[in-house]
């Protein structure tokens, strides 16, 4: 079967472009990835992530569709440089962890060739040397539409999602913000304070990080998450990020005010609740 | 060698309790483990983890160490339960995970024959069905001796522990409970609250839980945790708990308000910071 794609363009080859290189290599989506990056690709080719590196310019030029995998700070002043050179054909998306943001600021470039995606993969390690063709295997991907985009380029960019592998949901792009402020941002930023009442917590002049086997564990794979990254998503999604927060301070003072109080019904309720959400998350 | 220990009776013979008595038989640390619990104890014997079940009054009539390994809650009655029937050369101790709580109610009973402990270890699954052997060698155990304690029963106690594999430290229990407090039952709250919060979020009608590849998994293992052990803790850990909730209230306001005013350098920082704290943590 004739690949659906003749070339592809990645911008940005990390753990997400190169693992998407890789997966539409491996699974005959494309005839050709082009990678663009300010780094050296030759490991990226080495690895088959990419074909062969290419100018933002002949990216924009050469490909079906152009896929911007930076970190979302650096969207902005990529699609105006590719702006320039695109077809009216270009299809151009992203993989960006907040939507709203993109929408605004990148979208209206592209007019109707623009539609935003989100896959929902990532591992500890990032960088190139960590993609894997199969990242996406069996991953939610959320695609953005809206009422302005081209159905066909809509419909590329599922294609793209799905011949990597991916389950592929729409979904506007304000709900998408809140669903991730809620599963992922926040459980972020509470990793990221945890670690902050460690760091400021020594009791009787004992550092309680060498007992950490209790619990705080299992926070650190999301604490040790890139930090510029990460204050990028708290910059691009600070509606979403702040009314979630807020509802997760009510709860921590909810929780504490029952302490205060000494009601252990309350408390039994809301540990079995949260166990019952639990089974939800990780059934 | 011939064991350390004659008789050792372990009250609630679930995971740390049954761990314990395997640990003890497997490696030679005692001749006989005596189980105490409301339930059949056929499994438990199956196991291994005890040679046979007792009442509390022979426990404490055999036992060179009476272990309490049941739920916080349950100490004070059973301490007074075991109280008439000990000897003068009892040792009694506990595998609690709060310490000041013990001391205040169930240490006076025993004058200088009690001393805490609390084995820092544990698994997603309770219950003796999932005890093991191993589950101390190489684990913390803190011990919580006052002036009070008699030297001999300090000891005693340690040489139960280092015989099943753990690493001994001795601390104050005040120390000890802020310690975990920080490290343990902080980040139980921190994860309760934020299952709370998915709970509450239907962005779009959308369950946020069926996307929640994104960091809020890391967190389900900590919130899956007994309710009941739980509130019990909270219940007699009160005045550390609340001082590290209030620490963490205002590490998220912190992060809330940089959010709020853009500030992206303070965002790094924290951020940067977290990740070095993680590098403690789990290095």
């Amino acid at each position: 079967m004739a690949p659906r794609f003749g070339t592809v363009a990645v911008v940005g080859v990390g753990l997400i472009g190169g693992s998407l290189g890789l997966a539409l290599k491996t699974r005959g989506v494309c005839r050709e990835v082009l990678g663009v990056d300010r780094e050296p690709l030759d490991e990226a080719v080495a690895r088959g992530a990419v074909d062969r590196g290419a100018t933002l310019e002949e990216a924009a030029k050469t490909a079906e569709v152009v896929v911007l995998a930076t970190p979302v700070g650096a969207f902005p002043a990529l699609a105006r440089a590719l702006k320039p050179h695109v077809t009216p054909e270009t299809v151009v998306t992203d993989t960006g962890s907040v939507k709203r943001h993109v929408l605004t600021h990148v979208a209206p470039l592209f007019g109707g060739r623009f539609v935003g995606a989100h896959p929902i993969a990532g591992r500890e390690r990032s960088g190139v040397g960590a993609a894997k063709a199969d990242l996406f295997e069996g991953a939610h991907c959320i695609l953005t539409p809206t009422a302005d985009s081209d159905p066909d380029a809509a419909e590329a960019v599922s294609a793209l999602w799905r011949g990597a592998g991916a389950r592929v949901t729409s979904m506007p792009a304000e709900v998408h913000d809140e669903v991730f402020a809620c599963v992922s941002h926040l459980p972020h930023l509470a990793a990221f304070a945890l670690m902050g009442v460690v760091d400021r917590t020594r009791p009787g002049g004992i550092d309680p990080a060498t007992f950490a086997a209790g619990g705080l564990r299992d926070f650190t794979r999301v604490a040790g998450a890139d930090p510029v990254m990460w204050r990028d998503i708290c910059l691009t999604n600070p509606d979403a990020v702040i009314a979630m927060l807020e509802g997760y301070l009510d709860e921590l003072a909810a929780l504490r005010d029952a302490i205060r109080r000494g009601d252990g019904e309350f408390l039994l309720d809301a540990f079995a609740a949260a166990r019952r959400v639990r089974g939800r998350v990780a059934p």
